[in-house]
């Protein structure tokens, strides 16, 4: 869980920590909550596309005695950044574009994982969701030994429209999935390289991967049918590495 | 943490369980425990190499309220396996062995992950020391995705006996160091093998490293120094899978 001194409790100084520039993980807002610093919040909120979760009074109590007025917002440990603004600097830079991006991972320590396999293979970026995707937080970035501070992550509304960007950007897109036929050590790492790791439970949702260029799947040779996905992420990860040396 | 229906509680039923072939993860005994039942279970611990760890009254206290007479012992729920006992039966049914050894991965995660990675990968059995390493607890099998229940498990007394005991069976031991020259992609995995892990904080110990084969090294292209052991076991087991197959 969160610490208290990363929360910022009541209407006016979550707006101002928004307006100065703070990096907002997410904010628990009351449920019908009105008035006019409410309303201002809202409209700064949509604006910024800060995940904003509706909870009843009652949660909030709970997640601090002090005087909330309704609103709770806990900062982010890491500085988010875009995918469309990665993109272009890397091809300006004249790299060979590598990104990981994760549909749906859930479990903090995964996604730390991942972050940190991702820093030490030379990953570009990370493009995990608004919504749905485990929080960038301390346990997140403890499990990443400190990755999750060094390795841009960009956090998108929309993960499909992320992986369209992607593909038009000139992007090979590698999806894992146990469903695949072809092995992941066939496939092409080569180019401009997207990697997309899908959910602990569901895998990559339907709509992303009818955006990818070649599905890949990790043999299994056992009873058990799949790897941790942060497993999973560090055998494809390190097989386009050694094709891209 | 282990759940209470896990637990035995007192020293004649702890010396039931042993004497009725329960598997014992581990007893806690009181400092300077006295008395004929006592003695009993001392020698029976010595006989069966149970690991046990002397405690303050206190700290069996806080295990459980219940009347404990200084010893609380906790089932493993796997049931742990010799490797003198596999490696024979390995080679008379044909096989090419596999075995990944951990020297003192003590994250009870990491220790689920990887059992889980052995299992979908065909590994043939996993060594763990009887004393350093992480505990098979529940915690452990829900991580390995139930694969603790599948793949065998060697609790030995000494890893260095134990690898010392694979080398002189023929097998090839590659050990994982980040120290190592040599990149794990250019290592031979195609002969009977043991692949050797270390802890997570000081890697393999010198006595065990002074047996291996082959020193690898999984290529770090980023500022963190290290993966993760379980996505390092990965992309080892994984190219070991490809070569072999």
């Amino acid at each position: 869980m969160q610490k208290e001194k990363d929360m910022i409790f009541g209407l006016r100084p979550i707006i101002e920590a928004i307006e100065s520039g703070k990096e907002i993980e997410k904010i628990f807002i009351k449920r019908e909550l009105g008035g006019e610093l409410a309303q201002q919040l809202w409209e700064l909120v949509h604006q910024m596309q800060i995940p904003v979760v509706k909870v009843p009074m009652e949660k909030l109590n709970r997640l601090t005695r002090k005087n909330h007025q309704g609103a709770i917002a806990y900062l982010s440990p890491i500085t988010y950044q875009h995918i469309e603004d990665i993109i272009p600097t890397l091809y300006e830079d004249g790299k060979n574009p590598f990104i990981v991006v994760l549909d749906g991972v859930t479990d903090v320590r995964n996604f730390g994982a991942i972050a940190r396999t991702c820093e030490c293979a030379g990953v570009d970026a990370i493009v995990v969701p608004m919504k749905g995707g485990a929080a960038a937080n301390a346990d997140a970035v403890k499990t990443s030994a400190g990755a999750l501070h060094i390795i841009p992550v960009c956090r998108e509304m929309s993960i499909q429209k992320a992986v369209q960007f992607l593909k038009d950007s000139g992007l090979t897109i590698v999806a894992a999935s146990e469903k695949a036929v072809q092995s992941y050590s066939e496939a092409e790492y080569k180019n401009p390289l997207a990697i997309v790791m899908g959910s602990e439970d569901v895998g990559i949702s339907p709509e992303v991967l009818r955006l990818c260029d070649q599905m890949v799947a990790i043999p299994i040779l056992g009873k058990i049918q799949s790897l941790n996905v942060s497993v999973a992420a560090g055998v494809l990860i390190y097989e386009a590495v050694k094709q891209r040396k």
